[in-house]
């Protein structure tokens, strides 16, 4: 199936349908912004917020939306997200020279990367959290035509709804290519400078450890700060508690895929936690007030310099 | 010494001196205030935030600030937080039946209790984060005028040029009666959901083991998080790390006293939270999907009932 929401000539050019964003024509910086279609995978969030940043600064481009969900892909194209929109992933829907965004979670995205590539896509990023168990989820072909990308912006809302056409802005996105073409390369580093991000190059493995610190174990040490508070305690908690435990909001079927898919580094994450943790409970027990300042001045300098 | 900013008569009655609070006579609900005065010991974002809000709801009642740093203490009178101030705790400082508020950091609250008590202060309060601790270095005859409170409201800024007059407003207030008489801690009690807050009362020992899971263990946690990244990693975080870790950025000696003067109560939160991280390390090394979203699932929901 394919569906246009309108021909090229009579797509509207001047706003988006409804919600919140509204349509600047904001060509800001182009950074070489070349791509004709851009084919979202999973039109969530972020998936959402790609379309929205696209649509937003470079109204000429094509934004093809493929899930499962026709109702909810409609409503994505009312809304000005989408300029056409398909539930399967077929040749027929790709237009030739599309980059594709799989925006789905950890587990899904090697799937849908194979069926890209099946249908003749030439390139193909993401924008999971996790990046080695992607790569080696890929057959050979799909391999060498997928390079990785973890743009490090999220919310703990879900949906095209809360789409943020800004999303991306200032913030860093990382870009984990193995053997590909520097052409391809450039190609993807420049999509997310486009859309305002920052890029660091990284390899698969690296992302993985680094984030398991600064994304994944937050999520656990959030969880287990919320899992800690008995219901009927929750009334003596303050602003520190719930600025603690934001993130556990977030999807637990989401996240339990992101932690699985990165163990090893997670699991050597927690092991931090618990050794830094048994540092202040010694100093606590001890009474060691001089060591136990230390501790916390030291995190509370490194917090500071954010 | 005492220093007046102005007879009664001439005190400006229709704007703060300057800074971000602005004066609205705004009488809501008078919970039947009748204090003539109230003593403030240390003017930080606590002390001036009560003085700020007394001050806002309740323009006749005379709010007497005491600290060390007198260049401070003109500051805040100037900017219209307190009606007089003076450096020390003498009789002659404190009007007759002025209620006294200690906000000073856990280890000095007692010492200052004391020194009221001595200068013939009838009833005095603290805005402590740990109460047992304070009770138990009191004298007889200064835990017979002492009845602890927690306002459970702050941030991790301090000083107060941070002060807000609404910091308390639809805040949970802990209040913790030993042996007092039932018109001093209708007294105490009146006073917090006079400027906003709502009230509970618990024994000492009951709010620091409460408080240890619901304020004490979340700072810790937050610390922890923190001290964990690396520097150079900290461009790899996004806004789930800056939440996470927003409360480590408070002072560390303030928090040193906190958790030292509530150690038992600590290090048990800390056991608690230990025991819940190695759930989440099992069911991770084992690949165990469906506990880890079990486990995400009911920190999720807890999270989203707030």
């Amino acid at each position: 199936m394919w569906h246009a929401k309108s021909s090229r000539a009579d797509r509207p050019v001047c706003g988006f349908g409804a919600s919140t964003l509204s349509f600047v024509a904001m060509q800001t910086e182009s950074h070489n912004f070349t791509e004709q279609s851009i084919v979202i995978v999973g039109v969530g969030l972020i998936g959402g917020s790609i379309a929205a940043a696209v649509r937003q600064r470079f109204p000429e481009c094509h934004v093809i939306g493929i899930g499962r969900n026709q109702d909810r892909l409609k409503l994505a194209t009312e809304r000005g997200l989408l300029t056409e929109w398909s539930d399967q992933i077929s040749a027929a829907t790709i237009p030739d020279g599309s980059l594709a965004i799989v925006c789905l979670p950890v587990g899904q995205i090697a799937g849908a990367v194979r069926q890209l590539v099946d249908a003749d896509c030439k390139l193909v990023t993401d924008a999971g959290s996790v990046k080695a168990c992607v790569y080696e989820a890929l057959d050979d072909a799909s391999r060498g035509r997928f390079i990785g990308s973890h743009p490090i912006a999220g919310s703990e809302h879900t949906g095209f709804e809360n789409a943020d056409a800004d999303l991306f802005v200032n913030r860093m996105c990382v870009v984990t290519p193995v053997n590909a073409a520097t052409s391809n390369t450039e190609r993807i580093v420049g999509f997310w400078k486009s859309i305002g991000s920052t890029v660091q190059q990284m390899s698969p493995d690296a992302h993985d450890r680094v984030l398991a610190l600064t994304s994944h174990l937050p999520h656990i040490v959030a969880a287990v700060m919320s899992g800690c508070v008995a219901a009927e305690l929750l009334p003596f908690t303050g602003t520190g508690f719930r600025d603690t435990t934001r993130i556990a909001a977030g999807s637990a079927n989401l996240w339990t895929s992101i932690l699985l898919g990165n163990a090893t580094h997670c699991v050597a994450s927690i092991d931090a936690a618990e050794s830094l943790l048994q540092k202040f409970r010694e100093a606590i027990t001890t009474g060691n007030a001089a060591t136990l300042e230390s501790l916390l001045e030291m995190s509370a300098q490194r917090r500071r310099t954010l």
